[in-house]
């Protein structure tokens, strides 16, 4: 029994697994900012020298931005990739921190002990549960899992300028039969999830243009056409208000139903749907009617207002009719929804309901990305929920996500791979935000997690 | 013929009159910018200077702000008031002007000869075609028209903060039968107007908060209550889009139909609509169906957004929800239109409308003020109007005014002395805007139009 063997050198390893997290926790990896570039290319160093020491063929790649870190095992087979990245966002406002963020420490609260620091859940935390596995399974194979290749990244935090080409360039070396990632959380504290689909994204913006100038609103109002309520009229005609479905023609083309299985694994997922809309204000999900709150926020497409502006802002008042109003906006996808099909529909929504003397330009194309849906059905998906259910002591459970996560797309594309996304953050753990923690039992069963799913895929 | 004898006068001394406005004209009097305090006392010590070497009572009378200028002409009888104002408009963008806005120039264009500098038309070339058309009186008739009080201000370009307390302390100095007003235009270039209604004003701002927080649009898009789509519903609820009128209950109380003659006189008055319309971009009027562009203007009472917005205004995308939307709104009021019932009304509209879980919050009171319809009755109208019509060739015509002038709701609310509205300037005179000119046929014009009305109201 070597995976009870990998587990139980896990166990006893903890203490110093936590201490080596300590090492990299350590290091400001801020990716954002340019005055933290030497500690991003320290933090590569420190992952490829660990690595190395390991026994992985490591090293670290220049880019024209932060570094990458390739580390192969050796050895023949399918290769499997894992995925992670080293970097952190900033830690503004730094007033809000009850400690240093870059001095982690256990800290006690009443769900249990923390690891308090940034980085410390997204994602040097999760990403380290994985090379503990490797170094417990190493220790008693003797040898590291075969063909596994670990590539991480230091930009997720700023973009990933960097990551298409070098994936383009470095095909050979890190496409694979799935890749492993470890940058999410779970549905709910305890309960095993994997990510098996993601909505995908559009994003647009407009100005309506009105009269010539800023106008006078005594001298010109009322024969004046505003923009301001051009603009709230055609928002307002983007959604039914009945059913609160997007109002715009053929908006759901492409949007299955979730199918009836999946539904209910999700009914039974833990999901706190009270606790989810109280921690926001709300009393009651606001999205299309006759869905649940996690089918709105995992399953049904959205026409979201991120911005609005026009006139004038400042204290007081001005008299003014604006020449100009604008709007930017982003879609959601699910499905099979074609983000340039959505763009051309919304656009043509606009461009009907104007008035005379209104027009509309619109913002050089700005990018979209389909919804990514995982085929759960390949074996790596059914290893690892078989894995997951056996450590976590439930059934672990596919999930969605609001969000998107531009690498999945990206391995899809680029390699036609599917990503396995394996994540042991909780919802509270405060990622990108003051006093980020990651549950010592996140840590520790994340490693025993990946294990067992190591156990698993090469089993055969 | 004592008038045709001040008329000739006025003829005669035009140049010199130009010469004299022209050192008035060379004090950047600016009252927004403290830089300019000591050229406001300047044009202000100009101004006294100026009325007592013409044998005028004059002083300049400090204030919290810029000082006004007092100058009696001594007598009995009932007291005429003159209202002008010394300060002017800042000079930005400067770039745009063609010349020193402070060196003033006749120059000649394709429709006459024009003076050009910041204030020729607003309001120091208006102001002094009556200080001039006193002078010429004087030196026909040896004495200035008795009883007649002039009265400048240098705050009008920013709010007159000091002029209500002014008026309340020096009643018995300013009070008078009639106060003649010259900071108007003319409805059409050669057409000589009275203003006899102005729109009043009402001003509101609110705030509409849904989340507690700024949101991931793809982690709660969907269930989240968004502000700005919340804003556009209501915002759009405000007006019928088939027959453009105001939707919010009882806002037309108060709103009375213009009556058929003065209509008629509007409709000849030599208003250009195609031209009105054309200079700010529009084909049609925009305002309510079955009302003229005039009307929409002058009469019909108007609810314009001033400015509107929320989320992210800046380059590219945000995946926001944020936690509020804002909205700066004004009505222009007409008739009987109360400013605080409509308040109340707009304010009753919006929360009626709110959905589950988004709440609004309201600015301090903004102010308002109702409508100023004149009583035309009065005999210096009659006066004014027949001055006017023999002086220009052709029937003056009472005309309305789409913006508000608060000093003509001050001198009825706090003497209830009526405004008589009389001013020369033409609506390509660019006040408050790069090239400002004033018509040298204006000026002159305007001298002989001021002769005429003060005989007139001097002929008893």
């Amino acid at each position: 029994m070597k995976v009870e063997d990998v587990l139980a050198r896990i166990d006893a390893n903890l203490p110093q697994a936590i201490d080596r997290l300590f090492g990299l926790l350590r290091i400001p990896s801020i990716s954002t900012d340019p005055a933290y570039a030497a500690h991003c290319r320290e933090a590569a160093d420190w992952l490829a020298n660990e690595l190395s020491a390991l026994g992985f063929d490591a090293s670290v790649r220049p880019t024209p931005g932060h570094p990458m870190v390739v580390a192969h095992s050796g050895g023949t087979g399918p290769r499997i990739l894992f995925y992670g990245h080293y970097d952190v966002q900033p830690v503004d406002p730094i007033d809000q921190w009850h400690r240093d963020p870059f001095d982690p420490a256990i800290e006690e609260t009443p769900n249990g002990p923390v690891i308090r620091a940034r980085g410390a859940s997204d994602d040097k935390g999760q990403l380290m549960t994985f090379i503990e596995a490797c170094r417990a399974w190493k220790e008693v194979h003797g040898s590291l899992p075969p063909n596994l290749t670990i590539f991480l990244e230091g930009e997720e935090e700023s973009g990933s300028p960097s990551l298409v080409p070098f994936l383009e360039k470095h095909r050979e070396e890190l496409q694979g039969r799935i890749a492993l990632v470890c940058d999410t959380s779970m549905v709910a504290p305890g309960v095993p999830s994997i990510a098996s689909q993601l909505r995908g994204m559009l994003k647009d913006e407009f100005t309506i243009h009105g009269p010539r100038v800023d106008l006078h609103s005594g001298h010109y109002g009322g024969p004046a056409l505003n923009p301001l309520r051009e603009m709230a009229r055609i928002v307002a005609s983007f959604h039914d208000d009945e059913t609160g479905r997007v109002a715009v023609k053929d908006f759901y083309e492409g949007v299955h139903e979730v199918p009836a299985e999946l539904l209910q694994q999700w009914e039974n997922c833990g999901f706190d749907e009270r606790e989810y809309l109280e921690s926001i204000g709300m009393t009651m999900p606001h999205g299309e009617k006759g869905y649940s709150t996690l089918e709105q926020q995992w399953a049904r497409p959205t026409l979201e207002i991120n911005g609005m502006w026009g006139g004038y802002q400042g204290a007081g008042s001005k008299t003014v009719i604006p020449a100009t109003a604008h709007c930017k906006l982003t879609c959601r996808l699910v499905g099979d929804m074609d983000p340039d099909k959505v763009r051309a529909r919304i656009r043509a929504h606009v461009e009907a309901r104007l008035s005379p003397d209104a027009r509309v330009t619109w913002d050089q194309d700005l990018d979209g990305a389909p919804a990514s849906v995982m085929d759960t059905s390949r074996p790596e998906f059914q290893a690892a929920r078989e894995a997951l259910s056996e450590e976590w002591g439930r059934e672990a459970v596919f999930v969605g996500m609001g969000g998107s996560i531009p690498i999945v797309g990206m391995f899809k594309q680029l390699y036609g791979m599917e990503s396995l996304l394996v994540g042991f953050a909780n919802d509270d753990d405060a990622i990108h935000s003051p006093n980020e923690k990651y549950d010592v039992k996140s840590f520790h069963k994340g490693m025993r997690s990946w294990a067992r799913i190591l156990g698993r895929l090469n089993a055969d």
